[in-house]
């Protein structure tokens, strides 16, 4: 199964690829999709195309996006759910799930309240990387996919 | 000029079409796309479509869509930030202009303290149609679009 991770963001948007086959994960590409100037409209319009086309190159089955959080600002959760209304969106007709920060930071670092460079450094040697993973958007990516590869082991095992 | 006015919801989306040729303004279509049953990525992917379809229709040249506004709930905001963010791409490519709920009950009914009922019966005088357009959401997003010809004309004639 190809798995695509998405990071959600209206300047930033990382995405990672991976495939698994049983207990084998295997990077596939990964980056980010910027678009850091213009209004929302635009921007959001940008990075939408962006991962459209990231998806015709690599065809993933599934997309495992970080699920929506709450915290105490509404303005920044408004921002949140644009960035994730833009994914969603983009990731219509596959299989999408969508995980907590803290089930990711948990599925590759072993905690939920791992930093995002210990999941950087836990994405590098999962997925058996030559470098770290860069930047931190396209690390986050990665560990959404590899969560999604061991979900979806486990469900099959069960 | 053709304005699509857009009402911003994950379950119903309401639209509204209006031709602006100076002050004479005409509804060309109204209505709702609607999506309530399954898991969030596929309501957004249903709404998507839809609002695709209506575009593709009636070929409008701008958009006018409900500004983000900030509640005091982080959880309401995120669900309004997705469902903003879908109807953001789903107008990409279009002249998008955002107006808060006051500047449209200011413009459709003189004061931004206007009830739903009373922009609806405002917007089916001023589009002159034979019944009231129903529902609120369909309303609603002929308001927006009839904000929108008003502030194109304002700009026109500075």
């Amino acid at each position: 199964m190809r798995v695509i991770g998405i990071d959600p963001g209206t300047q930033v948007c990382g995405y990672g690829i991976v495939d698994c086959n049983g207990p084998d994960l295997k990077a596939v590409d990964y980056g980010v999709v910027r678009c850091t100037a213009g209004a929302l409209p635009e921007r959001l319009g940008t990075i939408y195309g962006g991962l459209r086309q990231v998806m015709a190159r690599h065809g993933p089955e599934a997309a495992a996006v970080e699920g929506a959080f709450y915290g105490r600002n509404p303005r920044t959760a408004i921002k949140i759910g644009e960035a994730r209304g833009m994914v969603l969106v983009a990731a219509a007709g596959l299989e999408v799930a969508e995980y907590p920060p803290a089930t990711v930071k948990q599925a590759v670092a072993g905690t939920g309240r791992a930093t995002k460079s210990q999941v950087q450094q836990m994405v590098r040697l999962i997925l058996e990387l030559p470098e770290l993973p860069e930047p931190l958007d396209a690390s986050d990516a990665l560990a959404l996919a590899i969560c999604h590869c061991h979900r979806a082991r486990l469900a099959g095992l069960t």
